[in-house]
């Protein structure tokens, strides 16, 4: 656990960090961009800076940005030329790779460690703020061929100093396009349905029929929608290739149903058309297989301990592709990690 | 509501209608295809006949057919030569073209009203039965040019006998576009979400880091695949129709975010691609709107009444395009109807 964290910005994300680990006992210093919060945070010991400046000089061992995406170069700029070294930059962005090129393009690049833990929900600012939206959380920690292993280990130490915390190590690349997998690709996906029913002239017969599946479907698209378009903007390269995959696989599907209502009466896998349907709806049996698992109390495997040599990134990166998670250092050189379910072959 | 309802078919939702209307004070008669749930519904007072044709020659008021979409064609055939011209047909199926086609098919078009209950959970069977599952259940209710008022009323009454429950009048046609969109669709984009999943070499990765927007988007295609399979066949055509215009939502925002790219600074508008992506993101403020109003509590307007003539069919539907729900039978020609919260044209 580092000595000193540096919190910008007390919203949601950040205001909850900065309260959780001062309960576990770190030294919290923080700057917002409006005093607002400071009242409130100061009453609970954290050390309220007036400027972003006056936070950087205070010579935090992490300073971790929770600012929204559109204000990092700013905060980048500012930064740059007060950032001791000894302090390791991190942040807590939904995407890994824009921000690693801006903080690179502002010199700091040798200092940051990107994170982004999976904590959230469709509330924010610091009145939403709450230690307990990190319980048990996942963090993605994103590390390149620049990294150094101190950096590593003063952001991993935070991670898993707030307490039954876990992290998985990966690089940007990988962080992206798999968050555009679960979370910004399915985020158009849920607008588009209900862009859909909006557009039918049954609407109103069908949101009276409309039911759980529906419900679950579209909750996502009843968030502010400038902030998943913003989400989807960030990460668009890695979403566009998801929705062109999307859009190949419900086309296919409706070109098998359409052979299939001229194939005549089904026997369940006669034509081509039947043998598509089949597999589209065996195809995802892999992760039923898993949730079911997860489901019966199976997903925590045994801990481990991982030994880390001069390939450090790699046997993080292949732990991570094997379904662990690091939840502990063990010492300088050695971390634990605990096997999860995964996703067989 | 009737004196008397036979059910065929004891499972999850003809078991929970049995058990509801008994409660209710009607007379429940049963026939299920194995004599496993006998014993059980007969200490709650359903009597269950040894015999589907026994069942018929027991002259209920309405016959509610609870079997499996796939026995139909065989429960129809054995109806036609003894079901008593007195009986009023209904069902439970969730498409209602293929039902009424199939009913035509056995010579008892005359005597049958469609009914689609938006009850049902994961579970199945006798065991999984609850008269719960019907607490402020909707209705879709559909006739054609060919039924009689007298037949309407007879199903009518038995949902609105029920207690709380509700029902809006449609076509066959209109009921099956509108549940291919807001349920047999949505379930084939879940199931590709998940296939997409499956395919993807950064599954585990991915699935690490899936959080709620996952979760609700993929819940449905964790149900039995074959299940989802059959329900996607029966409305295959609408399906068929609804997956080309979501692959073509899907490819058009992947267009609109690949200009994006090369536009260069968003501001907001200027761009033919930034106003794609920002109307994408708006055209479906109708529907939240209508689920604040929703959350809000405002979506119970008042009582009415309508009075029904010659027209009633098209009175009905009209009603139920107006976002109102039939809640009672005022008198032998009006029923009572309750405005609800609807999307804005």
């Amino acid at each position: 656990m580092p000595r000193s964290v540096g919190v910008v910005g007390l919203g949601l994300i950040g205001g909850s960090l900065a309260r959780r680990l001062n309960d576990a006992g770190c030294r919290v210093l923080a700057w917002n961009h409006t005093t607002r919060p400071y009242e409130a945070a100061a009453a609970q010991g954290i050390a309220c800076l007036p400027t972003l400046e006056a936070l950087a000089q205070a010579r935090p061992e992490v300073l971790v940005l929770c600012n929204p995406l559109k204000a990092m170069p700013e905060m980048l700029e500012r930064l740059k030329p007060v950032l001791d070294d000894a302090t390791t930059l991190t942040d807590v962005g939904s995407v890994k790779g824009m921000v690693r090129e801006q903080v690179r393009a502002a010199g700091l690049g040798e200092r940051y460690v990107g994170a982004h833990p999976m904590a959230g929900n469709e509330r924010s600012g610091w009145s939403a703020a709450d230690p307990a939206l990190y319980d048990g959380a996942l963090w993605a920690v994103s590390v390149d061929g620049d990294t150094a292993y101190e950096r590593f280990q003063a952001v991993a130490g935070m991670i898993v100093g707030v307490g039954r915390n876990r992290m998985i190590v990966i690089d940007d690349a990988t962080h992206d396009r798999a968050a555009a997998l679960i979370s910004h690709m399915p985020h158009v996906v849920a607008t588009a349905l209900v862009d859909e029913l909006v557009d039918s002239p049954e609407r109103d017969v069908a949101v009276a029929l409309a039911a759980g599946s529906w419900r679950d479907m579209t909750r996502v698209a009843l968030t502010d929608p400038d902030r998943t378009r913003a989400m989807v903007e960030e990460d668009a390269a890695n979403v566009e290739a998801l929705l062109r995959r999307m859009a190949a696989r419900l086309s296919g599907m409706a070109d098998a149903l359409h052979a299939w209502r001229s194939d005549g009466p089904d026997d369940g896998g006669r034509t081509r058309a039947q043998r598509e349907i089949l597999r589209f709806f065996a195809a995802g049996q892999p992760f039923r297989d898993y949730k079911a698992e997860a489901a019966a109390g199976e997903a925590h495997g045994a801990t481990a301990t991982l030994g880390l040599g001069d390939d450090w990134r790699e046997a993080l990166m292949a732990s991570a592709r094997r379904g662990e998670h690091v939840v502990g250092l063990a010492d300088a050189r050695r971390v634990a990690v605990q096997r999860r379910s995964h996703l067989a072959d």
